[in-house]
């Protein structure tokens, strides 16, 4: 198994019609082949940058790569996340 | 339920001796009070900084900052985070 995380910050402020929308567009994420037990997270530690992560896991790392290479992922990240999110931090996770 | 995690990267060499005591160090956290389903983890997607990353779960914001502040934690903080860690980053998490 491997844990896929994206960190991030909106553009939106925050308690904003905009943000919530955001927040709610990317559940439709949950549906993508592959992705189980998919979260959305505030951050919420001062020691920390970021607003929000989304968190979801893949069993392998070629089904990551297919839902990282989909049509409806690259969409997605053309139409919402790159005009809506200012910053965001890739990490992916396997357990020792 | 909160998620404290911390990514990190070792000053020691990738699969070195000194890598895998620190490592197995960090083993020590999952007896700490409060601390749930403790996970180390190695880093792997190539857009992300870090090498490691170590995942904890809390009850509430409380016990995490009652583990943050206990003796065993701050030691272990002085003698083997500070001396072998090089950059960190601490982000916490409350399901939305």
């Amino acid at each position: 198994m491997i844990e896929h995380t994206v960190s991030f910050t909106l553009k939106h402020p925050a308690g904003s019609a905009e943000e919530k929308d955001f927040i709610e567009s990317l559940r439709d994420i949950t549906n993508m082949p592959g992705v189980q037990n998919f979260r959305i997270n505030r951050q919420v530690s001062s020691k920390g940058p970021f607003a929000f992560q989304i968190s979801m896991w893949f069993d392998t790392q070629a089904e990551l790569d297919a839902y990282d290479a989909s049509k409806a992922h690259v969409d997605y990240v053309h139409e919402r996340w790159i005009p809506e999110v200012t910053e965001w931090q890739t990490l992916d996770f396997v357990e020792i």
